[in-house]
């Protein structure tokens, strides 16, 4: 018998595609009925956080807007909200039961601004409080650490950038999603095997830039919630300007290099890792950072740079998956945690 | 001999109190110079970036605005920069020179947007491109990592929320950090004694809330640039969303939790860290969490929360000088790093 959380890491195709299907007519018509807004204040928290960091980047080449990620704490602790002129405020939440997620909206109706959550519950607390709610449809998740409805999240967040850019082609990019996340589940089977070599890895680095910074936060957070591995996150920049001293010999690196506009860059970091020592396992589809990893997470060819956060993360839950079984951790229940988290 | 480290630690005091003689007096006729604005976008790295969490706080609480983090590879890389209406663009740099912090504020003078540096170099490319300046006045900084303009920063992003508050007691408040930080260096010279313990740690997590969550950030950084230790930093909102899974006896974990609104929240999670076994550092004022401490971090009594984090890093700042001593690691220049640091 499997485990929830590979079937849900496997069913990531057929929840896309659903997802895609239910809402992809819907939210042109949704955004129509938006007054206009200067810029867009997200509350989020864990992954459905990390989904947030992809809008930023997104929102901002497809349409021009600048993102800001709410500080819940302002709300529900210090009782000081900022004012939300201009914003837009939206909340994300699987479960849409947080309530300094809700909190946030609730502030934003009284400040007269428009709200939409995106949630895998419509009928949460999340979705009354909001004036829109776009679901995932992504079905129960039984797993405690996130998968499908963080891809879910990421693609509904694609999905508004390509509406807005009012781009035809962008629609047809994500109608391409569901097949290539069944490409990169079906390329990324060696990893089961090769997961094992981790067996007594204590901690690593993970690094990304641009697109791809939220895969690395959401990777971090599937090994410190399925193997307890100490991975700590940067952007290539951060990560030249301290962190970088943390780097000895045999320490793991995994980079996030799919091809990109960043990809340069993250070669070059590649090369001074290998030239201090580390180990590299690299997420990529290029030959030339393939070339210099111990352990490749293989991703496919032809998925344009804006949507391979949404395949970039999978073999990096398989990773997470197939270390926490090398490990003796029961996958679907992690130490500690529950699924529905309520924090103030 | 003396590291340049510990002189610069042990110069806040007086750094402080010269950034408050010169750009008190400034500060407030620079604000009645700036147009109106519904939020601030802010461009910084690394330590500065950990300030600019700050603003998020201070800024909301006192004058209501909402802070947007910027990504600079929108702006160098991806060339697709966000419209910027409505917005109070700032960079944040010690040195003044990294050119994708510059570029952001180039991008927002060619939208017309009011701009505004915070550097310790009056000369440098960012002061240049900048509308408005206020420098740190912190003399030179020759230890690779940043301790006295952080704090130096901090303390501008704290004058700005007070003049912006228009509360005459916030100011007198700001008098009162000198000796505030004079009294917490003399309160942690234990630290050179206890920090010993901790010879062979090598990894450990850090947690704050709300205005201290800016302080766990750069504790972490300092950690990691100065004794190599892989520390991560939460807020205790997130950490219960997951990252709470890696914690295990014996792990060490620093809490900075200062009289506060976050206090009990703070508090909670200590005794559940205990509980699991986790060895505790608290940076506080507070008897029930002395209490709780394996090794105190002592904060002096009477600094209001929104100042705390001004003081609350300097223990944190002395425990990496003396780890690192203790590591035998020379402070003043951890491996790979270089003090400026250009990335794109």
């Amino acid at each position: 018998m499997t485990t929830y959380l590979e079937q849900e890491i496997m069913s990531q195709p057929d929840v896309i595609a659903r997802l895609l299907d239910r809402e992809l007519p819907r939210v042109p018509r949704l955004l129509a009925q938006l007054p206009s807004f200067a810029y867009a204040l997200i509350a989020a928290r864990g992954t459905s956080d990390h989904a947030a960091i992809y809008a930023k980047y997104a929102w901002a080449a497809f349409a021009g807007y600048p993102v800001a990620l709410a500080t819940p704490s302002l709300y529900t602790l210090y009782h000081a909200p900022p004012r939300m002129d201009q914003a837009l405020v939206i909340g994300i939440s699987q479960s849409g039961q947080s309530p300094d997620i809700v909190a946030v909206l609730e502030e934003a109706k009284r400040q007269g601004r428009p709200t939409l959550a995106i949630t895998n519950n419509g009928s949460s607390p999340l979705a009354a409080v909001a004036d829109h709610v776009i679901e995932l449809h992504a079905g129960p998740e039984r797993s405690v650490a996130a998968t499908k409805t963080y891809t879910a999240q990421v693609t509904v967040l694609a999905l508004l950038a390509a509406c807005w850019s009012d781009q035809q082609e962008r629609l047809q990019e994500l109608h391409r999603l569901p097949e290539a996340l069944a490409t990169t589940l079906q390329g990324a089977r060696e990893l089961a095997r090769s997961a094992e070599r981790y067996r007594y890895m204590e901690r690593c680095v993970i690094l990304g830039r641009g697109y791809n910074y939220a895969t690395v936060f959401e990777l971090a957070l599937k090994l410190k919630e399925l193997t307890y591995v100490m991975a700590n996150a940067y952007s290539s920049a951060d990560f030249r300007h301290g962190p970088i001293a943390t780097i000895h010999a045999g320490m793991p690196a995994i980079l996030v290099m799919p091809e990109s506009v960043t990809f340069g860059d993250m070669l070059a970091l590649a090369h001074d890792l290998r030239e201090r020592g580390a180990e590299l396992l690299i997420a990529t589809n290029r030959p030339e950072a393939q070339a210099l990893a111990t352990t490749l997470l293989p991703l496919p060819d032809g998925v344009p740079e804006w949507l391979s956060p949404i395949t970039a993360i999978v073999p990096g839950q398989l990773l997470a998956l197939h270390l926490a079984l090398a490990k003796g951790i029961e996958p679907d229940q992690p130490r500690g945690l529950q699924k529905v988290t309520r924090t103030l």
